[in-house]
């Protein structure tokens, strides 16, 4: 088979391509079992060894808590603009940090169910830069804040101290798209949720993590399906779990595991070798007179790499020479025009290599 | 490879063996594309072009009227219980028809959303039979049915006819456990849902088939993601879809389209091998001394037949010997106990017939 082509879509998103070979070999018969995965009843004993696989695996690469439940859910991260209100508001305040576009539809949803409030807008940047002077409430039930916004690609790397801003809120992160692609510091977050499409697995599953005394406070309107305490209380299997969603995002972990790079291991090493990326793209563009990038350099993302052709008339040529070199899904998202490149943790160097190579090759001929 | 298992499981259950070795082989390029399906953003041409012949399929298999949305959602049948009364009950009235576990908990749940009345229930017969004498409300805003019970089963093998019974309201089936087993009529239904994971597809996939004039009523603290009205208006992409079991649903969908059974074809064929293989194995178990089915005749469920046998120290050996013939997961559900063998439309006759050979067998030996 020839190589695969480099896949720099936004989300659901590239896998590692032994991830992808396994499920195949292992499509009609796991393990010995007769069936696939797909086939497994949830309550059976095989499929819940692949599930508390996934879980031990996950709960160790993040260092997780024991304090922490993992729930394993379904609707995204746009279900849970709904379900974090529902499970943490108590019908009270909220405030919510906008710095980009998925935060902004944060802040709009947990209207339905709080006094929901922003509190710090990057609007004045035009999203290209961190929010400023954040007014907290002191008696907010919870903080919002997007930790990577896929669409505006900016990425706090630093996760914010609200203790040391005179909050003792919670904190709330949507970390969809850079789950896993670096450590979380568990001591300034109380709840994380994301989406799986990105660096975890196949789009329909939704991981949330949160801490046991956040559970058993929500709002009677709250779908007994989305209640954190009655889907912790079952070991997510108060619904029938997205099974087969769940055992490549275990594939995922136990790859990750594997993984090593510059002498280190598991989440150091892919958080080394994104940082690594990162900065050869970033470099790429900034040296360019055709490319701009446009984020603060503080806070670029690391997974999430919009940029502009200075000449916009020459984007379609743009994608179709990409596309020919095997550089695949790289238009920008429809809100914001330009291109995209994400470059989350199943891409390796050699694609953003590839990727530099063509930028370069490109601006030679049309810069 | 040697045949594979005959797979009882009640979902999430046996796929056809064509699909699974379809899947695996599309596994790491799917047309050429250079991607797994489960890699491919869900607004790219490749994704759209898999969801648009799944959703034309699936009206096609079920004659769907043009005035019917087909929805792709998340959160199962559990997660319908709460999104039905959020999104139809307007905060008023709520009629359910109990006839075992399922439409149960559907009623405790849509208590939450409206006022919820259990207008018939099956528990003088202990949810053998179908319930009796329905005091439906003139002013409810639906009346909830749950056409087939996976634990009891029981079917409803013809659809309640509310007219007939003078109420005017918008009946509301949940079917499902035998979506697609069947031909379904739109004349009596105006919203009916199921989970994928008995006959469409993996679980994490719910299919919502909605009449459009039922849309836009929904109730203020409805979630967007679980709004029939946003969901309908983005083609289930207002959040990223469960992209990977959707493309498993639509290799189903062309399967059954190709079923030919008995001189028929599609879901008029599969309906004839459904009654065939149930007729087979309630025949089997009628005519036995030691295995007995309580429910009455006129309501048996083809897709979930639960069985006890009159000696319940002989269930061990009974599942041991089963797994040695490869007869898998006849367990019955923990609420009732007993075996259930639940021959959805993957099982092919000869796995009813292997069971029914066993069955017989067994009986010979312990009887």
């Amino acid at each position: 088979m020839s190589p695969r082509p480099f896949n720099f879509s936004a989300g659901p998103a590239a896998l590692p391509e032994e991830v992808l070979q396994k499920a195949a070999g292992e499509m009609l018969d796991w393990h010995g079992s007769g069936m696939s995965v797909m086939e497994m009843s949830h309550r059976g004993r095989e499929f819940i060894s692949i599930y508390e696989a996934a879980e031990r695996d996950l709960r160790e690469l993040l260092q997780v808590p024991a304090n922490f439940r993992i729930l394993f859910m379904q609707g995204g991260g746009l279900g849970e603009n709904a379900i974090v209100p529902m499970n943490l508001s108590r019908g009270g305040k909220v405030d919510v940090v906008v710095s980009g576009s998925w935060s902004k539809k944060s802040a709009a949803e947990a209207q339905r169910y709080a006094d929901a409030k922003v509190v710090a807008d990057g609007s004045a940047s035009n999203y290209t830069a961190l929010p400023q002077d954040w007014q907290l409430r002191r008696d907010a039930a919870y903080v919002h804040v997007c930790t990577n916004e896929t669409i505006d690609g900016i990425e706090f790397h630093d996760l914010p101290d609200l203790k040391a801003m005179g909050s003792d809120a919670p904190l709330v992160i949507d970390c969809s798209s850079h789950l896993l692609s670096r450590g979380i510091d568990w001591s300034k977050v109380s709840l994380a949720f994301g989406g799986a499409q990105k660096n975890v697995g196949p789009a329909g599953v939704t991981l949330v993590f949160v801490r046991e005394d956040l559970l058993g406070h929500a709002l009677p309107i709250c779908p007994a399906a989305f209640n954190y305490k009655t889907v912790a209380d079952a070991d997510s299997m108060f619904n029938t779990p997205p099974t087969y969603g769940i055992y490549i995002a275990g594939l995922v972990f136990q790859w990750l595991k594997q993984f090593s790079y510059a002498g280190k291991n598991g989440v150091a090493a892919i958080e080394r070798r994104n940082i690594d990326k990162a900065a050869l793209l970033y470099g790429a563009l900034d040296s360019s007179q055709l490319y701009e990038n446009r984020v603060a350099a503080n806070c670029r993302s690391r997974m999430n790499v919009p940029f502009y052709l200075k000449d916009d008339r020459l984007n379609d040529a743009f994608l179709a020479g990409a596309k020919e070199r095997g550089l695949l899904q790289l238009k920008g998202h429809k809100s914001v025009g330009g291109m995209r490149a994400s470059i989350y943790n199943a891409m390796p160097l050699e694609g953003v290599q590839a990727l530099v190579s063509y930028l370069q090759d490109f601006e030679k001929h049309h810069g």
